[in-house]
């Protein structure tokens, strides 16, 4: 088995190889310099964001770090309302980390980088010594456009406002943690990693005033609602019998004291919209692969505020926080 | 002492207090949302570029991890004909790692972009358990714009033209290699980390048709070379006694039987350009600070075809190759 060595890091006739054999051919990268030159861009603001992946295990059930790299810098430009062009990708890399496992990765975020239609236009790699990383980290960087009069902020949230989920949630987060604890599940729970910019390009086609949209990932739904509470001032209510918890996720959930809401999730979105848009963006959504059980959950309200509140399926009420630490690490 | 816990880096409250306490505050991020919106890009093609920095101590004469991590990428959209305007930081942290280290490495990085001129609009921050990083890993993205008329290829580089290094070579590893081995040397060889974008823009004030540029990182000023005779096709023989080796970098060579030529550097910068304009072009870049000692080390000949010859001292003729891995590992 081919391995990595710490000369493949190293700028020398090795790493040249490494990138010219294995990096380049993978991406749309017409030259193995370190600038790339973007083409014409279309007209609108430009977005820019980044987010390294250190997810343990890398293969796990529904996907690998390659394609959670991908999907989700591609899902950050999604819901911020920009349609992802470019993306960048560094890789950190572990001396002994199998060429073939490389091979995978590449193999995924080219195959999703094509599907999305994104260029990932410049990379870099560097290795370091056996125990100091874990076997492989991704860092994407992703560039898209923002059309003119769209306008995505928490700022924009007004009382009787409707919450969106587009999904079910909690399928990442219990998938990693399944791989790497090795329980199994029958039927087996699929990680939900898919990007999100299809749908948010369907969404903003119907309505430009799309408040915000999120997509939940550490922290969970529950994180993500209470950040748009406090940015917006606001309280957010949403009802606990609205949001699916898939029969895996909650029997993993029930299992190990775990609560769904707060478990990552790479695949779905929140959006909060105006109260008379929202049906007819939800019928919308269902119209596509990513949105097909979106639903409303929620509304907004002025008081009390900077507050998430749950309604249970019981009838209680229950303030919903933000976890000091998280429940599951390392699961993006 | 405070330290990173695993808990800052889930997305929850510890994450968010990170975030708005440390890293926000350092860069000119105006929210702690995910994408940023740039504003308006002056008239030319954008270019793009990412670089990982693992180096090995993060604290090293000279400079830190978080310095060089600005400079590099800043770099390398300078040597690419571009005005660097943005970057992004992704952090990878270790558990355990102190956060007066964190403000110490952030504040180097603020404190370079301002100078620099570059904005840091984006940023993410992971944490992984105790011995699954080395300490911190940064990566950087950055964007910059390349004026009409500026084509800076190896694809241009012609027979007969000269070539340009803009400084003395070998500070920045051998400064690492010092700090990482507990070697002193008397006076103490500084990195010679710096940005070049005041430099090249200079240059490229004076004449655009600057064939190439190139900051010579890993493998060093003869790796470099050999990656533009193989680009372009053509052979570039360069004058031993031309290159400048600081009397530190020389002893420290010849201690440890290392090849200056091949010594990583992160504030030098090898250009390419037309006979008839090299002498003013000299003399333009010594103007500037990061240019005081520049100078013609060679030339650019058809034959023999992707190939750097150096002439040394006493008259002999050396065939410069790259090395198959480094000489020194993970010195950025």
């Amino acid at each position: 088995m081919e391995l990595i060595h710490l000369g493949h890091g190293s700028g020398g006739r090795m790493m040249h190889q490494l990138v010219r054999e294995y990096i380049a051919p993978a991406f749309a990268m017409t030259s193995l310099n370190d600038s790339a030159l973007l083409g014409d861009m279309p007209p609108g603001r430009i977005a820019v964001t980044t987010d390294s992946y250190v997810i343990s295990p890398i293969f796990f059930p529904g996907g690998d770090i390659g394609l959670l790299s991908v999907c989700g810098t591609v899902n950050d430009l999604a819901v911020s309302g920009a349609r992802p062009l470019y993306l960048t990708a560094g890789f950190i890399i572990e001396e002994g980390f199998p060429l073939s496992d490389l091979k995978k990765i590449l193999g995924s975020m080219s195959a999703a980088a094509d599907r999305i239609g994104v260029k990932i236009i410049a990379g870099d790699t560097k290795v370091v010594d056996r125990g100091k990383a874990d076997r492989i980290f991704i860092n994407t960087a992703g560039i898209g456009v923002v059309e003119d009069g769209v306008d995505i902020s928490p700022l924009n949230i007004r009382p009787g406002d409707r919450v969106i989920l587009s999904g079910p949630v909690g399928r990442h987060g219990i998938s990693v943690m399944a791989e790497r604890n090795g329980i199994s599940f029958d039927p087996p729970v699929l990680s939900d990693v898919w990007p999100l910019n299809r749908l948010t390009q369907r969404m903003l086609a119907t309505t430009k005033s799309i408040r915000v949209m999120r997509d939940p990932t550490r922290g969970g739904v529950a994180t993500t609602l209470k950040e748009l509470a406090n940015d917006s001032g606001l309280c957010i209510t949403i009802q606990e019998d609205q949001v699916e918890v898939p029969g895996g996720v909650r029997g993993a959930c029930d299992l190990l004291g775990l609560d769904p809401l707060y478990i990552a999730n790479e695949g779905i979105l929140i959006a909060i919209v105006e109260r008379d848009k929202a049906d007819a963006l939800v019928e919308e959504m269902r119209r596509d692969e990513a949105g097909r059980s979106a639903v409303i959950i929620g509304e907004v309200t002025e008081a009390p505020a900077r507050t998430v509140l749950l309604k249970t399926a019981l009838g209680g009420i229950r303030i919903v926080d933000m976890l000091a630490g998280d429940q599951l690490p390392r699961i993006c």
